[in-house]
């Protein structure tokens, strides 16, 4: 998709590694993705080397687990669009997907999100996945919800 | 979501143990989750307990692990209305998920997936994942393509 | 789409014909569709009949005509849901509409929303298109924000 | 939503003032948005001087017009981007569409879209609406199937 006339932004400082680990969670340790929040231009990135348990039974990446990379990237990326020292919590409201190519195995694929509008507390953003040639795998677009403590 | 008024259908055969068997994947055995392929309803379902790997952050049901869950319930539901002894792989277009309720850590949650319109090729199918006591926790639809061999 | 096991619900009161009318809106008055906000069930209903204003290139009811009155249904059965004696105004946060079947000209085709969760501030409605003998033409759900003066 | 890495495109040609009135429908002419087709780019742009007619009862672009502008803007791409002289019918079959911020009265409005990928029938799409100064009002992304004679 085409970005809207931007304004200029201030580069977004990475977030450290300690904040990322504080940040894990059981579904991304058992999927086995990584992150990267270290990008000046915002980005929540989401990095999976695919392998066989990551398929779905014709042989390409799970549509769940893209939903998930997706998901996660464009949640990051809402994180990190908050203003203070820790990313705060931030819950997917409602999340669309679509499936533009199947990824294959051995892969590493990274899903890309950034926040495309929105205000305090609702926040839009979408993401896409793309292969390691930089082929467009999926996209998705979603709401979301920032948890203030 | 109500139904629209539906045409009296005919009950639908369930999915053999050995056919359901033969549809696994990685990702599903990954997650850990469960088939049920028998009701006369058509449904789709996948069944979950769920335990830490399956948490995000906030401690609930990763989102992303719902979107699978639902995708996979509508998914099959699309490959039992076909006709036919044999499931036909189908590949999920596009998927919208609503969270309406987060899912917690020791639960049972069913995802039970329906078709609701479509041809032979492009078809509809809708999900409701729903806790242990009923309640809703999120839904979900989307447009399938089947996949004849 | 089935729905979950609902609790046992009280009759919701009719809107009455002021307030309907106190909430008409130029796009409504353009497309020509009508309100029914009477139903015990709480439901948004808009029907329209459909003619040649209504139609696209290809000769069936226009896909953004057909969002819009899910759309529109979805959002009454939220203001609906709220307690108080107006209706709130609702504003739509992000809207999915899968298209079954097309709807053909000379048709009444109604749109009925129904509330499906969430809370105060954000709810979710989803709605579905009927044709006059009760075909299913079109699915949405949808994520609104009630604005409480 | 920032773009993946394109290849290289050649341009696209205009379509014909033409080819254009052929395309037009009850819906356009009764809503009243204009179309370009002309872009090198192969964009679908549909373009709207928002008059009270178009409000919703907020005051604000009504979200069923939005969702109308933005499916016309992605599936007059999907026209464009097939081969051959006159355009080919493109039907919508999902469409999810995210409200940024209100669009107001008496302001110009402009739906952009594009192909994101897909083969022969089944084709995504996404476009922006963007309101006169180029803030971001809406997003949409959808599937589409080319109906070729």
């Amino acid at each position: 998709m085409p970005s809207a006339p931007q304004p200029d932004r201030a580069p977004v400082a990475p977030v450290s590694a300690e904040e990322v680990e504080r940040n894990g969670s059981g579904a991304q340790a058992l999927i086995g993705y990584h992150l990267d929040l270290t990008g000046a231009d915002g980005a929540g990135r989401v990095i999976l080397d695919i392998d066989d348990r990551h398929l779905n039974r014709h042989g390409s990446l799970h549509g769940g687990i893209v939903a998930m990379m997706l998901d996660a990237a464009s949640g990051f990326a809402v994180s990190r669009a908050s203003d203070g020292p820790v990313l705060p919590n931030v819950a997917t409201v409602s999340l669309n997907t679509n499936y533009v190519a199947p990824a294959r195995g051995g892969h590493r694929v990274t899903a890309v999100g950034h926040v495309t509008g929105g205000g305090r507390k609702v926040v839009f953003a979408s993401a896409q996945l793309l292969d390691q040639d930089g082929t467009l795998l999926a996209t998705a677009s979603g709401v979301f919800r920032c948890i203030r403590a």
